[in-house]
């Protein structure tokens, strides 16, 4: 341990840092990540004065969730789980945690945000970076060859958070995945029907789903001249598009990826096209395109695609784009992504555009693709199992739906109950609690304050705030008559109830809203 | 990095460790663990034939739920959560990992269970070990004076895993906590009145709850002449009471403790006592208990406890047991525990007699107890905030109700699926896509074979294995007639139905399911 004296130094020194910040009005995190530190440094010297000195917060780019975000959340997993149970399909868990060497390789540049755990002895653990690899693990682990399963889990990345808008190091995911050898396309028009559904079922505004395939890209790259070892970065720069203007994209290809102008500019031409079948019929005509074997097979796919869109009738909102190219090494074919076009709640912000952050646009609220060699890089014998999936950006959407929350008069109830037992009289705390037992034992959500003898406006007042649509007030007079004075709380209207008809009479008024 | 020659010298001796294992027909665990060695070792040298040869494992201590098991675990949670509503609770979320600090002596000896992260530059951060710490972070923070909350998490204890008995590393905690300063013991009864009804509702055969209290524990150590500062290393060896027997617990009481053994055999009578409201009486005249202002406190609470327990009917399962003590350190008050009693569900195992768990009996299905100081111990200003609250031990419940459904005849449903979309003739895959497109549109759960042409015979297969009810069949003739042959599948009845009945028939008979 260091001397009392190089702490204090440390301490002065750490202190100027903090107020330097403070005074740069740096932001809140960054503050607070220094305070810390200064307090960890003082805490070493010890004293009265900083006994109850620690950091009283959370981790850096995580939170917690209150009651009324807790409520928010369970109505969006029901809508999103409702859809994927419609759809037949099962679920699964698996730990918060895999061997580090299983993650290992499957992000690319990405696998830096990955959160390792310390080494304890025994295995090296790393906190899962997705949903999609530890599929893989299992799917390959447990031998499975077909499975539909959907997984909402909490995933981790070390990455930049912007908690404002959403964006945090400890995220869930909702994953819906298919995996199995099936005819082309059909699984995959089904996640875009999924996506479409749980998007519309949300009502969190008007939307667009982009798709593309990674072989029409590979097979455009191949035919603008793009060296074949440089499919990967060229697809990333793409992928900047919806980020960044043209220019600075070609800039980038040219200047720093080392392109040639001229492929740079017939990829321009390409990634500007939008369309429908169409468009892909326009293509698989097009002398250069037509060249490439791969692309043919991608652009036949995504005529596939569209007339099952129709049987599904969800092309109002697909849109086929050239431009669209996901960041993520695995996707063998089709690949999609979907975004709010409401200004007003999915602002694409400029700010975004360090290059640790995963390629999705601001407004990105859902995306996926086919990745076919994903559960062959677990198998020991190499076996293929082709998937396809789509995982929906719930942190976007809770977001959304607590902005909505904000601004509505309505309250969010964060409880159930529907009715209070409550006395107007003292000394009745027994019986209250005999009625409050009937009522639990009947299956009736009920509460009562733990006082002996609360006041009458207090209880009420409960009621009121928590949204407890019913109030059982007991007395010496109902209890000497046999009834409870059943109170509506929104009318304050109030009627005696034969003890016995009570349980039946709560369940009437409460199945009525 | 190691030259060549030491590393395949490495992979020797390491094989022969392997080896030996497997003669010695060592745990599964350990096998594996040292195979992961081996396999790490070879893939160090590289070549071909190790290619893929890395481990295809879960950490240590970890498991997968595949699709049967999570719908087990979800009808366990459906049934808690429940009765987590009736009673009123709201639920909140707290992040995985916490500040180390936030962990730091809370937890005792047990803090070597902790899982630490790795640095990777930034805050030092630890798993969650329970939900009671986070929680209790969670009122100082958000200053939060009273609140009934629930929270079903995972849970994080470098242990040595027993999983056959239900013991993981990662496992679920399922909370139920009052925090709040209000009149004696009515929280702290509803606590044992939910106990009660969750044990009941999940039917996992009979149960008995012991209850005691710190201050009666700490009172009888001190007019038995235990000194002060061996109150809590005493009351740890009480509590291995229900694991051995009372000799042993003197004896480690005495040659490890150091007591006196007249000390130790004044315990001994003491915690032999077990009874209800009139031991807690009898203790109250008892000469030397008497002299204990503190015990003194605890009786009279747990007689006003139990006078709670019965106007909530649930004393027939409540016991108050002077033997038990639980093993964290920061409970105040009253505490219990819940054990199965039939012993073909519970077996009292004597392996696991280790120092490293919590002291838990192992037919242990739920615990908890008052714990007036731990917000406090956050607040910056020391502020209480008195809390009492129960653990649903929900991993060993999870593992009986599969046990169950093992032994039981009645197959376990993976999905809700109600109706398979399937065609008898060839080239009807549009129309298939097009009728269950109708049906999710209109909220029924459908699914369809993703082949262009499915054998029947494999699509009734998949209704059989998969145990939907409904099969509706599109042939040509029922196109032509506009209506949909629906089959049942247990009895194989089949009936035309017109096309713009189908939904309204579908949901009723389903609905009478």
């Amino acid at each position: 341990m260091a001397d009392k004296a190089q702490i204090q130094e440390a301490i002065k020194t750490q202190g100027e840092v903090v107020r330097k910040l403070k005074s740069e009005k740096a932001s809140k995190d960054q503050i607070d990540e220094e305070v810390a530190k200064l307090l960890q440094l003082k805490a070493q010297i010890g004293g009265d004065d900083v006994k109850h000195q620690f950091v009283l917060k959370t981790a850096k780019g995580t939170r917690d969730y209150n009651p009324k975000q807790m409520a928010i959340r369970e109505k969006v997993f029901s809508t999103i789980v409702g859809c994927f149970k419609r759809h037949g399909a099962e679920t699964i868990d698996t730990p918060v945690f895999e061997l580090k060497e299983t993650l290992t390789g499957k992000y690319g540049e990405d696998s830096k945000l990955i959160y390792d755990l310390k080494d304890q002895g025994g295995e090296l653990l790393s906190l899962r970076y997705d949903l999609t690899v530890p599929f893989a693990r299992y799917l390959a682990m447990s031998k499975i060859t077909n499975i539909k399963r959907y997984h909402i889990a909490k995933v981790y990345r070390r990455d930049n958070p912007a908690m404002t808008r959403g964006r945090y190091r400890e995220f869930y995911q909702c994953d819906f995945d298919i995996a199995g050898q099936y005819d082309a396309m059909i699984p995959d028009a089904e996640c875009l029907k999924i996506v479409h559904e749980i998007l519309s079922g949300l009502d969190i505004g008007d939307f667009r789903i982009k798709v593309n395939d990674r072989r029409i890209l590979d097979g455009m790259f191949a035919v603008c001249g793009v060296p074949d070892d440089k499919f990967r970065t060229i697809c990333s720069t793409v992928d900047k598009l919806d980020k960044m203007p043209w220019e600075d994209v070609r800039k980038e290809m040219v200047n720093e990826k080392g392109l040639s102008e001229e492929a740079a500019d017939q990829i321009g031409e390409y990634v500007s096209l939008q369309g429908g079948m169409d468009l892909a019929e326009r293509l698989l005509q097009d002398q250069k395109m037509s060249r490439s074997k791969q692309a043919c097979a991608g652009l036949s796919d995504i005529k596939l695609l569209f007339s099952y869109l129709q049987l599904f009738q969800v092309t109002d909102k697909v849109v086929f784009d050239l431009s669209l190219a996901r960041g993520l090494d695995y996707y063998t074919g089709i690949i999609y992504e979907a975004a709010l076009t409401q200004a007003g709640v999915a602002p694409v912000s400029t700010e975004a555009q360090n290059g640790a952050e995963e390629s999705v646009s601001v407004g990105s609220v859902a995306g996926g693709g086919r990745y076919d060699g994903l559960v062959g890089m677990f198998d020991p014998k190499g076996r293929k199992v082709p998937c396809v999936g789509v995982s929906i950006g719930i942190e976007r959407i809770f977001s959304i739906m607590e902005q909505k929350a904000e601004a509505s008069a309505e309250k969010v109830r964060t409880t159930e109950v529907q009715v209070m037992v409550v006395s107007a009289q003292k000394n009745l705390l027994e019986e209250r609690l005999q009625l409050v037992t009937e009522l639990w034992n009947a299956g009736i959500k009920a509460e009562l304050m733990y006082k002996k003898n609360p006041k009458l406006l207090s209880q009420l007042q409960h009621c009121e705030e928590s949204g407890i649509p019913l109030v059982a007030i007991l007395g010496e007079q109902e209890l000497k008559d046999g009834v409870v004075k059943l109170r509506v709380v929104s009318s304050r209207e109030e009627v005696d109830i034969s003890r016995a008809a009570l349980v039946e009479e709560i369940r009437r008024r409460t199945s009525e809203a």
